[in-house]
């Protein structure tokens, strides 16, 4: 038995143009949140599998991962939500429930995850993601959004905003002014700033131009602006971040960065570059410091960036465009020209345009 | 004025022979323990030194940094030790006392620090190592040798074994068994594997060739041991550890051995390899794994390692030999010839042979 019909937008080859697509969501299981799409971000993840660039992508693909909704309808079992609750769904609608990720509430690195699109439901069904009128996801992977925080503010919290907040949390103390990096001003990036400094850390934004200096320092709120390229100004700031996130998904030289680390300072990667990277041991060894990895977040953790932002009143910069500018939109993230997330207003776009 | 006049094995030139060298040491200041050696462990740091392969020596040079002396006299204030007591010096014996490191009391970070040799003392004068019938050093740098533990057993464990207990302390914890990885079975390795047993850790021993299979799993005391060149015994080995101290002072491929760890684990470089390393980020973000570094230990540390030793009745697998065997015995380590630690009894040797 079937469940509701939707109407998404669908890449149907490695062009990646999207395109109206009629498909049906399964029947409302037990513990099942079905709910009407309201905003979407988009994300250059969605583009990579569009275009089937990770060599994974089944055909028609409905991208979308941070995406807001209203409930419509809910299972038998759900207690924790109620028609008409604004709530959100990130990454991944599943996994296996039974491993140690899964068992310490870090879902995202169970090897057994199912991907909110692009994915595939254990009964050999293709998941499809945000770019679509509706949605049905068990009830573990929802979180509620709180009321004070506007939906499409949301939307980016729930893939580039977890991503930052899920390592940064654990520098969010109160006995001393943190010394933070943000590597790459991007989607995850410019949210990093802005969760960092709501934790009161001294922030300095690390880019390789002196292009957004001004963005980075007035109107992120910045305390320094780095370029890599300065060798001078990289000097002086040898040895002063007590941790730098590092967004830049491209091989990039990991010296210079290791460089401007205290003592004991962490070098956290969020994307991922294609080919390997390269370290001298002696940076790690004579400094005590730590090249670590961090994807995505929990469902706890996204939870928590919400409630976050709503009780900090926090604002991420986002367009919201209608999704007949999808593929424009794309273009145009593809040439960085965003600042810096947009979000599709998919409940006020025509569908079937 | 000068101090007590004294014989070392220093090597003058290159070719890193050691010979009988009378030299002064300095006055005692009021903060200076002077002590006679009696034992001194022998380490690749010292051949490397001896031999100018750091690009740094300064000869005469006389080695040694795993020094276990009895003291003979004493500044005017210094009140912890008395005459007679069985001290130890390790790898440094001076830092800047001002900086983070410092002030942390994990002074081995100090970008000032002052080597037991091949260092320079802030007077412009060099430091001497342990090959030598007596030593001065700051009471600061200069450790307790617990009544059980016997001087040359306790030698290995003032470099060698606070490098492996330094960083393996934050997983000695009584709330699970937890699953080690030791990478090279040479003098850090073989500590390491006796230290984390002695923590109740599970402990696999990771080594290039099935060789020290016997040692490993019935000297050392090992629970499991893993050829890294048998991709079937690797595979199977997937996901299973907490963390990896890695021991290997070489370019070596990480990937095997990232993969080896859980979600949350840990590579600990202690062994500075010549060329840069190379990783996959995606192999830390998807998995939330770490490489980091760690060197030796702090004085604080050392102290603890010594105690600990002592009170879980650990003994190390030594060779003591005599001075005039050194150049013999630096061959012999030079050929991994030794199980695995050679240990100098200086006090039983005649300097001026």
């Amino acid at each position: 038995m079937e469940g509701r019909k939707v109407i998404g937008w669908a890449a149907r080859d490695q062009s990646g143009h999207l395109s109206p697509y009629s498909f049906t969501l399964r029947e409302t299981g037990p513990e099942d949140v079905v709910f009407k799409v309201l905003y979407c971000g988009m994300d250059h993840t969605d583009l990579h599998q569009m275009r089937n660039e990770i060599h994974s992508t089944n055909y028609p693909l409905v991208p979308g991962h941070e995406v807001v909704g209203e409930v419509v309808e809910l299972g038998s079992e759900v207690k924790k939500f109620r028609v008409g609750d604004i709530i959100g769904v990130g990454c991944i609608v599943g996994s296996c429930g039974e491993c140690f990720s899964c068992k310490s509430n870090i879902e995202q690195y169970c090897n057994n995850r199912i991907f909110t699109f692009n994915g595939t439901y254990k009964d050999g069904r293709p998941t499809q993601g945000g770019f679509s009128s509706a949605m049905v996801v068990h009830q573990k992977f929802v979180v509620g959004i709180p009321e004070k925080l506007a939906p499409e503010q949301a939307a980016p919290l729930l893939c580039a905003g977890v991503t930052a907040y899920s390592p940064l949390k654990q520098f969010n103390r109160t006995d001393k002014v943190v010394k933070a990096g943000i590597l790459g001003l991007g989607g995850v990036g410019h949210l990093g700033v802005l969760i960092a400094k709501a934790m009161g850390h001294h922030v300095t934004v690390i880019s390789s131009s002196d292009k957004k200096r001004v963005e980075a320092l007035e109107h992120l709120g910045a305390d320094a602006f780095l370029v890599s390229s300065n060798s001078a100004e990289m000097e002086q700031a040898v040895n002063s971040l007590d941790y730098i996130l590092d967004t830049v998904p491209a091989v990039h030289p990991l010296q210079s960065y290791l460089s401007l680390l205290n003592v004991d300072g962490k070098l956290i990667l969020v994307g991922e570059a294609p080919n390997p990277l390269h370290f001298d041991s002696v940076d790690l060894i004579l400094g005590k410091k730590t090249i670590s990895g961090s994807f995505i977040g929990s469902i706890e953790e996204t939870q928590e960036i919400l409630e976050f932002w709503a009780e900090k009143g926090l604002t991420s910069m986002i367009e919201v465009v209608k999704m007949d500018y999808a593929n424009k939109a794309f273009e145009r993230m593809e040439r960085n020209d965003v600042r810096y997330r947009f979000v599709l207003d998919v409940a006020g776009s025509n569908m079937e345009y």
